[in-house]
């Protein structure tokens, strides 16, 4: 039996790795947001950050078929991998799941491959705080490598920039949003581009295309991200990008960008989290859900504007917060 | 001269139609946050909501073309209209800028219809708390209805939807985006479909699998949108769009959902407002940047753990909620 409560043994047993801890760990970093705050503490003095590795692009443009083979690739290399995918069409989340681990070519009986799938929240990208500490849980369970699978990168606040060391966006000519969506800025915040399906009509001219965009920015940019095409089903290119990906992580830590980056990262989740708990206060909590309906029916009568209800609604915050923060000491 | 300083002079002239009060007001709304907090609680008595239109859609697909022809035709029907383009590709707010007043075939002289192109924020979508108060000034103004361009709808939760009484969707069938962007969760907030570019290839199936994807869902809609399809630039159907917008407004009316979708929008908006307020605090407060920054290196070294930090940044917020909340009632 696996106690949830008894916080340090779940994390010793992880630790010991234990498989059926970290599935349990997981899920119930996944599923029940009260087990976080409880259990991180305890695990916090022992995970160890390794090297993670952000795959990312639209629907269809065959990102698991890419995470599959750079899998494949680091076992060649005797590492132990954790893969976290986090996107509802991902084969490993859609496809045959067999308890907490799901079918990968090649690796799908491997015990030095912890797989797991987690359900978007929002499918137009961004990741919940369970995402980064469930890679905190593989890390302490042990593994060489972290790969995270997320569809887009989306605006929530909170994304695959703030849990990885390297990004690779995929492409494809096909997928058509490629040149448009880096237009509208996520360009800035892949570390690598890397347009798959290369024999396909319009590969190079996507390549091309992206190599121009930029071009234009290259000036702002410490690291100029490096554009590879690759066809992951013929398993041509592929594996470059873990060439690419150690020379990235070479260049953080020569130009000492490492804490820096980590801090960054760090003070994102930190405020992410006081978001979501703001916000759950607004969205969940009973009487504050009535309190910004009657509120809002006050707006609608003119009895009342919408920055003296924002002052109301800030008011209740407040006391929530103070119940909150009295709670924690006590 | 324009005092911006004494609200309620400066709603009199508003509600007086001067119109260098209206482009004073709206710029200050835009440029300075502080401005809102003083200036809509002496507006708030005086505006009446008018029926509000929205058009959204990617970038190209000829939002403001369509706009253009709607607006032609409601002076047509002697109505006064006020417009809002938030769209960084639009021509409206990136064509010829006259002052505050922006050059529209056919109306740019047209003193019964005023324009206002906002810079987007976040080009993906979503809009500023800006945009509603905006819109007010407008209503106060006096126009008989008000259209709303804005590219795209984001994932920022404050948007479109909860402005507009009526948010037309334009796709067009070179876009791309149509069908993939519904899927992702887009379909539920349009209320009327636009094909646009109806003379290219792909229009009409385009309309047709937007109207099965529709039908999948069309048991748990009150509404059933309609889709059209049209061409703005050879004015064929756009004007049905006009018509579309008066029927959903009954419908509204006639199912009794006017009061609900209104507090439901108002109650967003509140909800809005409270969350800019308190990630002002954590992004544009120097001393909680400055103690965000310090907890991630904490975290960094292990020495705290990220729910220790974000408690630590909720007693920070609550103290400056406690200094807002005081200033506000001296």
């Amino acid at each position: 039996m696996i106690d949830l409560t008894d916080h340090q043994a779940l994390v010793n047993r992880i630790r010991e790795r234990d498989i059926r801890a970290v599935a349990k760990a997981m899920s119930a970093l996944e599923d029940d947001p009260s087990f976080a705050p409880q259990f991180i503490p305890a695990l916090t003095p022992y995970y160890e950050k390794k090297p993670r590795l952000g795959i990312t692009g639209s629907p269809g443009v065959g990102k698991s078929t890419v995470a599959n083979r750079l899998v494949q690739e680091l076992r060649a290399q005797d590492q132990r991998v954790g893969v976290v995918a986090v996107d509802p069409t991902s084969p490993f989340s859609g496809g045959a799941i067999l308890g907490d681990r799901v079918r990968m070519v090649g690796v799908q009986n491997d015990p030095q491959v912890y797989i797991r799938s987690l359900g978007s929240r929002g499918s137009l990208g961004g990741l919940s705080a369970a995402t980064a500490n469930i890679v905190r849980v593989l890390e302490t369970f042990g593994v060489d490598t972290v790969i995270i699978e997320t569809v887009g990168m989306g605006q929530t606040g909170f994304d695959i920039v703030d849990i990885a060391d390297t990004v690779v966006l995929i492409l494809s000519p096909e997928s058509g949003d490629g040149v448009q969506t880096m237009k509208a800025g996520v360009m800035e915040v892949a570390d690598i581009y890397a347009v798959n399906k290369a024999d396909r009509p319009g590969a190079d001219g996507l390549a091309t295309e992206i190599k121009s965009l930029l071009g234009m920015v290259d000036g702002r940019l410490q690291w100029v991200p490096p554009v590879l095409t690759m066809s992951a089903v013929d398993d041509t290119g592929v594996c470059e990008i873990l060439g690419y990906f150690s020379e990235h992580l070479s260049f953080l830590t020569e130009h000492g960008l490492v804490a820096d980056k980590r801090r960054r990262q760090l003070a994102n989740e930190i405020r992410f989290l006081v978001e979501s708990r703001i916000k759950g206060y607004m969205l969940e909590d009973a009487r504050h859900k009535a309190s910004l309906r009657e509120l809002a029916a006050k707006v609608e009568a003119r009895e009342l504007d919408t920055y003296a209800a924002a002052d109301a609604v800030c008011a209740m915050i407040m006391r929530s917060l103070a119940e909150d923060i009295t709670d924690a000491k006590t």
